[in-house]
């Protein structure tokens, strides 16, 4: 698969013993596919994939797959902290039928390169499952260099890169560093969705959305911006989500966006223990940024 | 029990599947216990806690607790990502009967104060296992507070803080700092081998020492010339191991004692992946320094 465009990140909704409700997981993936995002983005850093089990892992993925029924390709995190788990979240990816893995250095004991490039690349060998490397230092304090993303691209098997958008004013420079270190068809892919579609514009291949995983047609507004060239529209657009992306700067995209769901009462959505759900004047902050915002 | 003196933490031989080799363990144990460190600290980072599963972790305690045969107090890690498996391993640890357990706010989504507070208290509380507030940026990549720490000292059960010493130069203000939000008999322990005898010299009750995890009879030594007074003599001892906090500084401990118990044939140990072993010219350095040190 190549990623491009719009993928759309959404929680998980887990009861408070980290099963799986699928139910609830169902209703949020089905208006993602209603609405065409180009993948859906299953147990990403929002979906809580580093709280879950190898067992409710699955059952998400199958849910999430059945729910597709092939109109959109699922993208799903197998990150781990053991290279051998990783590898079996891979495998059990690629027997499901997930289109690719998403795959984060998560570390306890710091990484170095050397120790990345053997653990992602035995994913991408063992696995069988093309691989999108999943570059986020705020929860694996691991930082790609250009140097192993290109010793990586040529791995068989790895295929993108998810990296956080740079601050608005260095996303040219930004795109261009990565560019000129992987090969073409490489597909070069954003997250933080506050700096992302300004990366969008200077040419990334795809916005690796949490906001989408909520409000699809707002974020698919913003991907066709961009791609009939009206970086105006896409600026326009984004400008209108301020409120949210401050709140997703101060409290974190995943808990505002289980606020959120909670709040548009789609589903009983609190994130997994220890981090808490929103409550008292950050939780208004968001119900009132629901209110104004046109996220339809 | 109060945290006091040497605690002695091995590394957790294991499998490359993540089976702990019990015979390798008890091996490491032993001499621990026969020397008489103050305590045995198991499955701390450098016993690659995070990397075993709870099924391991607890036959790893089984394997210690039976070799102590009640010679020497363990304090054994409960850390874990999400809140209510540490609960549960807490549990496991005062069922089989750990002393204390040690308690790291492991991270992958950053923790907000609130969060941690949370988990501890949950964890000390539904736990019924004295805990160690296991405070290690390095690998949490949270840092506890004072004030956070004065909080959680008030919670029943929370009766020690381990945190990583201070530049030796700051040893004293940084242990009257935590004295000043603890209350009398809350035990302060440091960690970091290559800065603990500076902490312990001004007044750190414990040193939770990975060097004694092997060779526990030179930590022993330090110790005791810091109870004794003599502070000359463990600055003295201390600065003849100054070639392997080089090699701590330089590839972590915990790579360093994975090293040092394969080269000295005490077991096959392997870190687990992605951690790599250390080879060439890093693995020559480690075999170099126990060559030149007095370890005995």
């Amino acid at each position: 698969m190549t990623l491009t465009g719009l993928s759309a990140f959404p929680i998980t909704p887990a009861a408070a013993d980290g099963r799986v409700d699928e139910t609830a997981l169902r209703r949020l993936v089905e208006p993602l596919c209603a609405a065409g995002v180009d993948s859906v983005g299953l147990l990403g850093s929002t979906g809580t994939y580093a709280y879950l089990t190898r067992t409710e892992r699955r059952r998400a993925l199958d849910a999430a797959l059945d729910v597709s029924g092939g109109r959109v390709p699922i993208l799903v995190g197998i990150g781990a902290l053991r290279t051998d788990e990783a590898v079996r979240l891979a495998q059990d990816a690629r027997a499901a039928g997930a289109a690719a893995g998403l795959l984060a250095p998560v570390s306890y004991t710091p990484l170095t390169e050397d120790e990345v490039f053997a653990h992602v690349a035995a994913v991408a060998r063992e696995g069988g499952l093309p691989v999108c490397l999943y570059d986020n230092p705020a929860t694996t304090h691991f930082r790609f260099t250009p140097s192993l993303v290109g010793r990586l691209a040529e791995v068989p098997g790895i295929v993108a890169l998810k990296s956080p958008a740079p601050d608005t004013q260095a996303a040219g420079d930004y795109l261009a560093a990565w560019r000129g270190v992987v090969p073409n068809g490489f597909s070069l892919g954003v997250s933080g969705d506050w700096n992302s579609v300004e990366a969008l514009i200077a040419g990334a291949d795809a916005w690796f959305c949490v906001m989408a995983g909520l409000f699809p047609r707002t974020g698919l507004r913003i991907v066709r911006a961009v791609r009939d060239g009206n970086a105006a529209e896409a600026r326009r657009l984004n400008a209108t989500l301020a409120p949210l992306w401050d709140l997703f700067k101060a409290y974190s995209s995943l808990r505002v966006m289980y606020a959120s769901a909670d709040l548009l009462g789609l589903c009983r959505a609190e994130p997994p223990r220890p981090i808490l759900p929103l409550t008292g004047l950050p939780r208004q902050q968001v119900a009132d940024a629901l209110r104004r915002l046109d996220l339809s």
